[in-house]
């Protein structure tokens, strides 16, 4: 395969204004005229031993990858020097990239290259905008996989001492996400306040007062347990435990900062018991 | 580290009759006297590729791995060979292992083992049963982890072509549990029967007829979208689309086999476009 340069100019009718100043002209590999393949590939939820091997050969063999700006930069590094790479971050309630424009730079990184990874937090299907991206790739033809992560939910869960599910507590489990519109959650409270399951709120941090009124006034008891998990499975991970009626002051108090994960559920009360005892790095319990 | 012979006779109070059959008398690496480590390891959903690093290096470095049956020959031998191996599969309404000697068996591997990797299916924490192993280890002092797997429901619904949230079609995705007790499905309908919600129902293949008439009397308009996925993610993969009226029977048709996945929602219309082209092996659309 040979060598060439591929200005990258958005292509006519795909891409908007802006484009052009975030992707620099870059030399890729070129591929005889097909077009590459893109792979949507989860990350997981921040430590980087819990990414995938597949996401790890991917990443190895990729000529591009274009990321979220949470993916670890041990995940990074794990691609060769040469391999391009893109930061279109997201930001609370900013997205460096409007997501028109992440769509276009990867069909348009898929033209020029051969394999574009675009590496997400957590898992691409849940929460991460992985199907708007995967129909743009369908739309233009382009060839695509998807390869899981590890969701939020279930990483910093094992990693906080909290089964999202028990047969004792939780016969199931819902994750929705809670990022206000106009200052509100909007979300189905009465499938919400349900007894015997257990609640995983994505992005919910600044609605947490919002969340907990609702849930109460929706029925379900104030003393229910819940945790604000922040940085989960990360060496800076912290937990605070408290129920729905006193999580919101505890929080406030302990000025908790994005990323965070919210469960709400009796679950959350096997945490004393099953978390781990080293409060330190990837909640190891096994030390080498 | 001494070799020393090991004859795990179960500790009094611990463990009930027919354990002594299960494990034969081994010979472990004692650990000077300190008790071992367990890890509640998740295998991910069936393709050897979603395994985590993090498992990687458990399986990698474990005395005895301690495995359900539907965890994949490929991942058990990534373990060394000297590493003792215990199949406690789970076939369907049927524990090889009753649970309770599953959680003695941890504890006791424990005492004699150095490193015990207990090998789950999916996620530990989702499901798996893995909240009492760990209140069982917790209770008999057993330094443990738990570390997260890629779940039946993200890992499946990426390699299906089925995003399980999506900003038009569902805001939030649940995950129950479908198998009967006294022949019946015992579920939250009215939490259920939501529009927006992309419902997941783990183990729940013989009673998808009696779920699509509950989803159905309880509100969710019969022509909703629905797939029950077959060996999800492995080269054998079987998906069947329908709708919560017509799936039951064309899985009847079909005769699916366990392990199945069924998903409800908007979000599997998706799937026409989104499904990988290649309908073999990982669902892999790049090939090496």
């Amino acid at each position: 395969m040979d060598e060439v340069a591929t200005s990258l100019k958005p292509p006519d009718g795909v891409v908007r204004g802006g484009f052009r100043s975030q992707v620099p002209a870059i030399r890729l590999r070129g591929n005889g005229g097909k077009p590459g393949v893109v792979a949507l590939v989860g990350a997981g939820p921040g430590d980087p031993e819990l990414l995938t091997l597949k996401a790890l050969r991917l990443i190895e063999r990729a000529d591009a990858i274009v990321h979220d700006r949470l993916v670890a930069p041990e995940i990074l590094a794990l691609a060769p020097p040469r391999v391009l790479r893109i930061d279109v971050g997201k930001a609370r309630n900013r997205h460096t990239l409007p997501q028109g424009e992440i769509n276009a730079m990867l069909v348009r990184l898929a033209r020029a290259a051969n394999r574009v990874v675009r590496l997400k937090g957590g898992d691409p299907y849940i929460f991460g905008r992985g199907g708007e991206e995967a129909e743009a790739l369908a739309a233009h033809g382009i060839p695509f996989e998807v390869v899981p992560g590890i969701s939020a939910a279930n990483g910093i869960a094992a990693c906080a001492g909290i089964p999202l599910t028990h047969r004792d507590h939780a016969q199931s489990c819902m994750f929705v996400a809670g990022h206000l519109k106009d200052g509100r959650m909007e979300l189905d409270w009465p499938a919400l306040a349900r007894a015997h399951q257990t609640l995983v709120v994505y992005m919910g941090l600044l609605g947490l007062p919002q969340l907990c009124r609702e849930l109460v006034a929706h029925g379900l008891p104030g003393s229910t347990a819940a945790a604000v998990v922040e940085r989960g499975t990360t060496p800076r991970q912290r937990v605070l435990v408290g129920t729905v009626e006193t999580l919101p002051a505890r929080v406030r108090a302990a000025t908790l900062e994005p990323p965070t994960l919210i469960i709400v559920g009796e679950v959350v009360n096997l945490r004393d018991a099953l978390a781990c005892r080293s409060a330190g790095a990837e909640a190891a319990c096994i030390a080498d």
